[in-house]
């Protein structure tokens, strides 16, 4: 154990395939603050698991994956989010898939950026989708907004279940691809990935994005904004499973360990761990 | 954000048409106590959500709620009883619908004999029909009992699955309506629903009572006495939303916020505003 | 009350039926410790609930059940096993049925040797199948290996989704029946346990071990080793009130109160409950 | 470890100096609940510590000490404490020294009559003066009062610094010998304890009663109503060694591990553990 | 108890001397956040409380005290600075005295500029007196620079122990009157506020706030940003004993109750009913 | 912020004086463990800081610290121990001072190996004077005693309130300088420094440990074994900086941020930046 750094990520930088990094930044949340340690307890909670994972037949020993450790926060999101795009775009130029661990949902926005021209999936309870908040454009409240209008040419929501009248409207309106959780609930998971398949077939290069508030709280106490009656990790696994092979960029955020026994933390380290298996399952093959 | 007060409660109570109104009171609760803390952690954990319903598409802005804050709770659970008996009585009489935040069940009685002539709906894990606890024949686990008793002309409990063999004698010999937590499971709450409804059919007013452990502890945990086996969240809400148009009082009790890390009183904030959506709906049909 | 006694085990040792002990034991525990302390956690939690199980008919006060408080544990868990091991011993010579509450899996060893020849069927997040862990033959990680080698002539393993690459090829080798989580989910515990009694009908003699891991995290925080995408709670059940009529020994382990704001513990204590009053039931057919 | 019984509390009843039982109730509590889980607490606890003591050289491996396990609780006070009586009585008889682990103060009552014509010195940080609170004559704000009327022959209290008007002139009015937590700092343990020593010198049978909110919350945050401003852990400690040899009674209560993270229970478990040590040594001499 | 409002504030706004209210404000907040539920927690503390204070022999039943309860708080810290403006010059210019719970550290300007020309008296870890911080004039960090350069003319800092190299040479260059943690603890708390008298001799108004991280972690652990080596609990209660005749205003900030157990907020809760009584009598002199 | 570093801590490994590395690892640990947490905790409290230390003058952001991140501990205490050993010869080899953030104590004995001739002073509640524990020999409770008999000419122990007959005797027979905290109590920290400095008078080369329980329960609750009557922050600051001049190895080891709000680790951050603050001002004179 090594408990400053994401277990089996053992590669050195170069020789990686996967390239993980820790963003210690929740500057524009609003309820309970405290993802800013969510890098540190997913490390921790990585050393739960056995390197081997069953259902995939993939042991993370064999896969060449390196933890950079945490990027620079600093007190001004703008400042943090460049920094978070010099980073992600270090490694991706290299040609490597990053996978950034908030901190908070608005860190995505310049891990988008750094992967040019993709489609974006981001399971989450909240919309997302206002102009700015609280008097900041770059606020976590934004981020699906800001994404859409300046970087994918694709977006579909999964897990929605919370949103001003507006970004109802908006969605409505532009006719965006949006499964609430009563939809995931309703149609089941595999008819909402059917849809948004159907709807990327032409992408070939996918973003997915995780907020972990998407999950019900009953699986992840530990969130800044909980939002009840969500999605269960066996339907956020199934998502990330089956977007792997195409996926270009990968996120985890919003994990507020203050409020957590644990499990949160665990959960979150398990589906970077099923996201690094699945996406090198299909590279294998 | 205006703390000790719920969250869009900014109608005068002149101008509401529903009332909020805590009880901190939990004096004949025997496992684990709390409850008295349960009105402010809702509150509290109100601000947590968004104004909007989209699920309702009704918008709290827009609906007349005023918070009353807190009922002086005393020592005596017959004294607290009566100044609750009172306020209810007062909003009831306004032409106002009364919503209690418990503190702990016992606290259901006077707000269902201020609403009059009602049948009553309970969700609970338990029974609660003993003739008396403790030497105390309004204790907590007795509140059903003398609802019916007492006061309701029709009576149904659902979410069952705890209580003594004189109490299942009871529902037996009286042949009481009462679906357990077992019987949702494997009927659906919607077939439930349907049952109950029909039972309902000649009585146009409803007094609806939420025991939160109702609801499984994965969901709930900040309980006085959780039980495990228990009623999902979207099984209540769906209740709820059903039974809202008949509604005339509803209350939600027993969460224990010293045993919850914020989501239990999460939860049952979000059912209230719930609650109010959709009776504001119906309301406006 | 009588806290440091499991709640209705007023019988004394002659009497008894049943016969539950403590053994406060983590030693070998690999990630989060704490499981020395469940034992006192599930007595305190046993008194949450009414001594009747609506579900089967049958009153605990009715039932003789004897607690014989903790057994010593040592720092070796060598010593701490031939303890246990002579505790078990007794009860089974003395006919009547031993309930371990754990303590580590590695506990589970002694208690299955004193029930004699037996099939063994354990619900388990892991397989625990290493020969050997941590320089530690007796190690928590290995037990079922051991029992299999040593001890059952049958072993049925439900829940499983934790494992080394030699793990899963140990299985797979040896044809050992093992349901996975995803078994569980797919197939329904209906099916499971038609494969499973169907294995075991030559066998009327019964080891049932639950470790705690089986569960989702959500229904079961305070864990040594949570493993997200678990089972339900009402599964667990399912499987005990149905193997209970051929159950000769039964133990719940690896509950960490350290990481537990109660629920765990209240779900291991009902969970022994409902296995008394199954097997109780059994009895009086 | 054998969890539910006090460390190094290995001698049978019969062969005991020292009798140790708990009694898991705080039925009339007010402020925050939980006392009813402390005997437990200080049983585990008591596992933290070494059974040599430094400081007065005596192992505690060579005093004979029993652990009664808990006495039943009953939903009624009045029930309790006679219960409590029976056993405190019982141990009395027997020639032994019995140690109460509330539980709440009002426990306190019974072991005091069943210990006889005694001096009662507590400390706590309540007067406890009243004549009844909330309905109840045996409630735990009333203890002292009732002892000093029904049982002591000379009562001291120190270091209170909470209690009405009128327990404030009963006080004064009775003369009654009392050092506030302002004394305490203000003189010295030392001069405190030569005023109580003379005021207590023909008094060769004392009774020592520990309600641990007497300390200071920084020390003992754990409690049911914690009271800044209170006495150190050194300062309490000097008063159990300075009249563990005339003591013949003692308990330690009013711990509220629900509000614990440990080291309240520590603290109560070490103060017992030194009392039985000061009084063993005295008894040698 | 009427949980959302402080224990026996009684008195309405027109009647009364002291008027509390809440600011649930931490939005600059930038290492642990939380104090906005401070105010709440205080308030729900308040209950631990006997009305009477022995030391002073004030009764606080007989003083007239209002809590107007929360005031609304907003996004920006500019907005709400403005609404606690608009609440305390109201109070102000009523007569009344007002008592401001916080909530960060900026909040206490607006409270210092409504009570008009005073001395500022600050019990505080951090010395606050940067120019800005984080981009924001009004950060919590400066508070205190902005009120020395704006609106106090005596200006005195008690408990310091952190701060930049700039604001040490700020107090040395300007001969500010500051008292570190290592002053009061080497010169004794008199001799500080003797020293302050003297220096504060020429103002008979003057403002008191209490950053609650002024004490040390041991007695107050739900902080914002804890830092060790602080002030007594007595020593701050002297301070406020001491310098209550002539304030005008006062305050408690910075407790964090998502990191306490309860210990801090209670002590918060007595240290305002300590400053009520200790005013009140004085003005009955 | 960079969560996953120790804040300030920005100088290359070459450059630097200080280096701090982290050793997750409490194999050994016998009552409550987690010390494996804690480099990651002490890590992220060291962003509770500001930069300049106002009692030394000296900035942190001028001293070159490099922090090397956590080194890989292993099940096996040898193991790790090897694993300690060489990262520690390395920092000593290139002419730094090494400080160990632990984990348990036992780690501590490498590090001292790795500097040599050292003499040796700790700070602890408890002798770890034992030969053997629990069948190991580098258990932490026996660190003391190998390093008197292995490495050190000297041997200083503070704080000292725990140990077995054994250990005493030992200390007695020995004639080892040995402080327990109740002549650091009694004597005062000076005269216990004064004593320590003329017996280390001829050695030049000091290696300082700091057990963490040597602090009373108050200031640090997160602890493995909390020991009340312990030293205070003050007491320990006090040793640091007037041994740190002739201090050639540190470290702080024993926190346990299971048992945590986090004022453990705070406090522990902040005293290794004490020391850091006192010997680089001693290397400047
Ligand atoms: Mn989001
Ligand atoms: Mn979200
Ligand atoms: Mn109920
Ligand atoms: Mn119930
Ligand atoms: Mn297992
Ligand atoms: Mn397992
Ligand atoms: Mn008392
Ligand atoms: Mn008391
Ligand atoms: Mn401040
Ligand atoms: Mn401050
Ligand atoms: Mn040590
Ligand atoms: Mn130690």
């Amino acid at each position: 154990m090594k408990g400053n750094l994401f277990a089996d990520a053992c590669s050195s930088f170069d020789d990686a395939t996967f390239v993980l990094f820790g963003v210690p930044f929740d500057g524009t949340s609003s309820f309970r603050t405290g993802s800013r340690w969510a890098p540190m307890e997913m490390r921790k909670a990585s050393y739960n698991f056995e390197t081997y994972n069953g259902d995939l037949d993939v042991d993370l020993v064999d896969v060449p994956v390196h933890d950079m450790g945490d990027i620079e926060a600093y007190c001004s999101v703008d400042d943090t989010l460049d920094a978070v795009y010099d980073v992600a775009s270090g490694i991706v130029k290299a040609g490597k898939l990053p996978i950034m661990m908030g901190g908070e949902h608005s860190l995505t926005y310049p891990c988008v950026k750094a992967c040019g021209k993709v489609g974006f999936v981001v399971m989450d309870a909240h919309h997302d989708l206002r102009q700015e908040y609280g008097g900041l454009r770059n606020n976590h409240a934004c981020v699906s907004r800001h994404i859409i209008e300046d970087l994918a040419d694709r977006y579909v929501s999964i897990g929605i279940r919370s949103g001003t009248k507006e970004e109802y409207e908006y969605v409505r309106n532009k006719g965006i691809m949006s499964f609430t959780a009563n939809d995931v609930d309703a149609m089941g998971i595999d008819a909402v990935l059917r849809e948004t398949e159907a709807y990327l077939r032409g992408c070939d290069r996918i973003y997915l994005s995780l907020d972990m508030d998407a999950i019900d709280p009953a699986y992840a106490p530990g969130l800044g904004t909980p939002e009840p009656f969500g999605m269960t990790p066996r339907q956020v696994r199934e998502v990330i499973r089956r977007l792997a092979p195409k996926t270009v960029g990968f996120d985890v955020v919003e994990i507020s360990p203050v409020y957590d026994h644990g499990v949160t933390a665990i959960l979150g380290a398990k589906l970077i761990r099923d996201f690094i298996a699945a996406k090198w399952k299909s590279m294998q093959a």
